[in-house]
């Protein structure tokens, strides 16, 4: 298994990327292309340098390893909000609801959906349905605001490593619907899901989402086995051809694996000196390559880092 | 051809989908549901509607035909935004510079990359290296103002197609790096690119290079070609293996097919009551599905619709 870090980065450093051979001599000193990078660290060097106490190792417990015959993709659960759908998702997986179920839909710019497309599978001592979880109390959340203005939400920031908003004037705090994050199907009625057909994001934000489904977690490694499927030919990017599903072939707890076959991923924690040194490089991007840094970052686009620290 | 309405409307309307076989009652009493659909229209249903002149042809001379082995990818280019790039990239693709060069670089949640890695490949009449177009004037500029903040600049919105932002304190605009808008590569300096490599966004909004490089235009059809390829696996996903390069078999501009050769496709006017109609819409969600209307809507969540009037 590579390094997830490399990968956790590649977004937040896209820009710095030289286009080969097209390299003309930089007119700054390199003198003081030097003194900048020391004084504002880069996000890459920034993590590079982090300590040990600034990583999180994933619960086991909130842990999914969904395998397809691509890769295995990693999702981290989120049951501070969205307890009862987190609970109930466990059960399906451990009944083995998931296995052989179809990835079903892959809409360009938009999501892709797995799961139960007829309704009937058995849910076993599941519950087919559950209330929604669409926002909860804001008070007693851990929350790192952004300083920057949302163009959805009053506040935005991040809450135990998940993109965020709060609307402090009624104390509510919901996730945003930002990429990778996966929330759970429904129908028109709010409580008609329960995480038996779930879908996370591939292409922009789909931040009008927001407080109408529930968010459950985010993919936390293996998004291009998702984000690279063909798109799906019928509306709303659903396959008309039932032979391009592609099959998940088991979705496990990873606290049910023995603890040799986990995976020891580590994701950057938000609420700590280094997530917040992390927030303000992406907000002003240094090195030699940005000339006009944005002084602002978008929930969306701050990649939480996640890292396997045994690389290999 | 099938017609590319569908496929411009599929991200607005995703929220819609109920997911099979899990749709309870919508406690709504149908006849409020039809009166809120008589007075609120759907996204769809307001394009569906919409007037020829709400509608423009894409003019040949700023459209480019991308041809890969997979199909056809078109550009619109944007002249009012890159007037030197575009006249640049216009002899590039009249030399054709670009048949037979690779597409080398696709990033998850990032961008696919594609144009001269060597830097050697003759330019023929064109240039190697056009000065930055990072930004313009903001006078005389048509632009449809989002009633929306924005987190990176001072006012967004739209202006012929493209969505952009602007800064009325300085007079300045510029276009916004949003899904599908096509930039140009560049070294350290600002002016080493000149569209030899050619990038467009394929995952979230990638914000931070508003003003870092130039924006000459924005993929109209054929996305999900460039979305949906495998990622690379090196740093910043460039391919290591060039074996996994995608060649661009022909690159051409519009106007120098015959007329009966060119597609004939029409994008949604900005400028519009229509258009306007259709923010609307997307700002608040109406329908039986949506719940919490989120009364705002990102520039990089509009989806320009561009549809094809022969359809077939």
């Amino acid at each position: 298994m590579r390094t997830v870090l490399g990968v956790g980065l590649t977004l937040t450093v896209l820009a710095a990327f030289p286009c080969h051979g097209q390299d003309a001599a930089d007119t700054t000193p390199p003198s003081l292309q030097a003194l900048h990078a020391h004084r504002a660290p880069t996000p890459s060097t920034l993590l590079a340098d982090a300590p040990a106490s600034a990583w999180r190792t994933l619960d086991p417990e909130n842990t999914l390893y969904m395998r397809l015959p691509q890769g295995r993709v990693v999702i981290e659960l989120a049951p501070q909000f969205a307890p009862r759908y987190v609970a109930n998702i466990r059960k399906l997986v451990r009944e083995g609801f998931f296995d052989g179920l179809p990835i079903f839909r892959v809409q360009d710019d938009g999501v892709a959906e797995w799961g139960d497309t007829t309704g009937q599978k058995s849910v076993g001592t599941a519950r087919r349905m559950v209330a929604a979880e669409f926002e909860r109390p804001a008070r007693d959340l851990p929350f790192t605001p952004l300083p920057d203005s949302d163009t959805y939400a009053p506040q935005v920031g991040f809450s135990d490593g998940f993109p965020a908003a709060r609307d402090p004037m009624f104390g509510r705090a919901w996730l945003a619907n930002c990429y990778g994050m996966v929330g759970a199907a429904r129908g028109n009625n709010v409580d008609s899901g329960g995480g038996t057909a779930l879908y996370t994001i591939i292409g922009g934000p789909e931040r009008q989402l927001d407080r109408n489904t529930t968010v459950i977690g985010r993919v936390v490694q293996g998004m291009p086995l998702l984000s690279s499927l063909p798109r799906g030919n019928g509306p709303l990017g659903v396959y008309r051809d039932r032979r391009r599903w592609v099959h998940i072939e088991s979705m496990r707890v990873a606290a049910d694996l023995p603890p040799a076959k986990r995976m020891p991923l580590e994701v950057l924690r938000t609420d700590t000196p280094t997530f917040t040194r992390y927030l303000e490089a992406l907000r002003n991007r240094h090195g030699p390559w940005f000339k006009v840094p944005a002084g602002h970052v978008g929930v969306c686009e701050v990649p939480i880092p996640v890292r396997s620290p045994t690389g290999g």
